[in-house]
């Protein structure tokens, strides 16, 4: 299988560009008070990253007809509550981490402190995007996009991955406790990014809805394994973050639990599994099958 | 002045007490996964505090005759967000506090990285709640309730104030400095809490939210100009937080720009702003002005 039709990888390369003017317009601007703060946050968030869950949120936009104008806050929410995640994670007190997308942390490059006011206010601005654009056809479909976001995010979804990832450094996951961990840490805001992309739209069904719920689930997880073979395999240049980390620092992995080949056989598995989710949703799907195969195969 | 009537006592401590059971019932059950994140989170924001933001919703909610079950998710969410803020200034980071409320800061008695997300954690909580609650008559009421939660939460708002006290540490400011940081840093959620209290309501006139706004702001301030009074003049023991830790940290603080004595007549002047605001409306604001009179006058 090709990592990407030409035609996928120059819509990735688009849609990723495109989210560059909408995060900077989200982000309070670096000359208003307090200036260092906002220049901060614009560091943690603009120039960097793949953009996962922003395309995730425009693929699954195209099953509901939504349009951009609806995509493009929800885009930046959900990449803002990723940036705000990957800032906290990185601070001393949790994985003390100096490198992030090629460059240093917030933390090095700013301040613990201020990292950890970034963190902070890049989650509130989150749900402010989310609560002041107009992103659904009805009020109440607002309300539960944010309700999703929330528990993507929260104790229950993703800050609650981070916590059992605490909780297990050091010790051997059995592979349902490290599956358990990844459905929260990972798993809940990329399922929360194609949910909320969905409904951005007009059209809804539940059959679908519950059908792209079962692939985001799937490629929710594969991401994790896949990122967890990566840092295992590649090295610090090409990630762009400290390669070879996790078992340095005694992490559960799907590497440690299974072995590599095991790990790549098990993203194998799940990118059929979200493979298979979206078959009967046709053509309209297609964005998201190429972000599969993109999520499943990537190099860094 | 009596600090209180013996009817506003009685409706303080009923209404304190009133809020345990909604906190408790909003924040996740200490026995679910990640369970020490869940117990933390119970810890940080159960059993303490004066539960102000909460007192404010109730009191603004009397203006518009908003009904119970809207109010008390209004009020967790406010003192959500309250909890949170104050679970991240204790950090080592910032503030570096070991005690709160009278009991060690979230970081002592679990660690730094469960107190991290814990704040994380309850600020998600707190939007949680406001989205999937009926809080307003309206939806639209009640996005616009979220999205003032967050601007008074966020960089423009409550963190940048900490931002901004952050960088104001060991030099002089000049009142109107000080006073935009506490605009920020205190004030703002008050505002909020007094807004979103006001907006449960079925009633509304936006010349009684501008008036409101107007006693909100002079509150906000005078809450912050008679806690640098406290910190200065009262005992650990009494406010159940490091007494006297703002001028140890060369903090700016009322107190050091103003001397005792004129920070408690600005806390006076303030007081009789907030009073004079609130005037027009009449009986049905008596108990916001018994909160204002509590606020400048209290002991801890």
């Amino acid at each position: 299988m090709k990592i990407a039709e030409g035609d996928f990888q120059a819509w990735m390369v688009s849609m990723q560009a495109r989210m560059e003017p909408v995060l900077a317009r989200v982000l309070p601007a670096a000359h208003l008070s307090p200036a260092r703060l906002h220049a901060a946050m614009r560091y943690a968030a603009l120039e960097g990253g793949k953009r996962v869950r922003p395309l995730l949120a425009f693929a699954a936009g195209e099953l509901s007809q939504a349009p951009a104008e609806r995509l493009e806050p929800v885009a930046a929410a959900v990449e803002l509550v990723h940036a705000y995640s990957l800032v906290h994670d990185d601070l001393p007190c949790m994985d003390d981490d100096v490198l992030r997308r090629g460059k240093p942390t917030v933390h090095v490059e700013y301040d613990e402190a201020t990292a950890l006011l970034v963190g902070d206010s890049l989650q509130t601005l989150a749900f402010q995007v989310l609560s002041e654009s107009s992103v659904a056809a009805k009020a109440q479909t607002q309300l539960e996009m944010i309700r999703l976001l929330a528990l993507a995010a929260g104790s229950r979804g993703m800050a609650g991955g981070q916590q059992i990832d605490l909780e297990s450094t050091g010790r051997a996951l059995t592979l349902p406790e490290l599956e358990l961990m990844h459905i929260h840490k990972t798993g809940a805001l990329i399922r929360a990014s194609i949910l909320l992309g969905y409904l951005c739209g007009d059209v809804f069904s539940e059959g679908e809805r519950e059908r792209l719920d079962r692939f985001a689930k799937s490629i929710g997880l594969a991401f994790q394994v896949v990122d967890d073979v990566l840092d295992a395999e590649a090295s610090t240049a090409t990630l762009g973050k400290t390669a070879g980390k996790d078992s340095k620092q005694g992490k559960a992995t799907y590497v440690a639990a299974l072995g590599l080949a095991g790990a790549k056989a098990r993203a194998s598995e799940l990118h059929s599994e979200a493979r298979a989710a979206l078959v009967p949703l046709g053509e309209r799907a297609r964005r998201l099958g190429e972000l599969a195969d993109f999520i499943v195969l990537r190099k860094f």
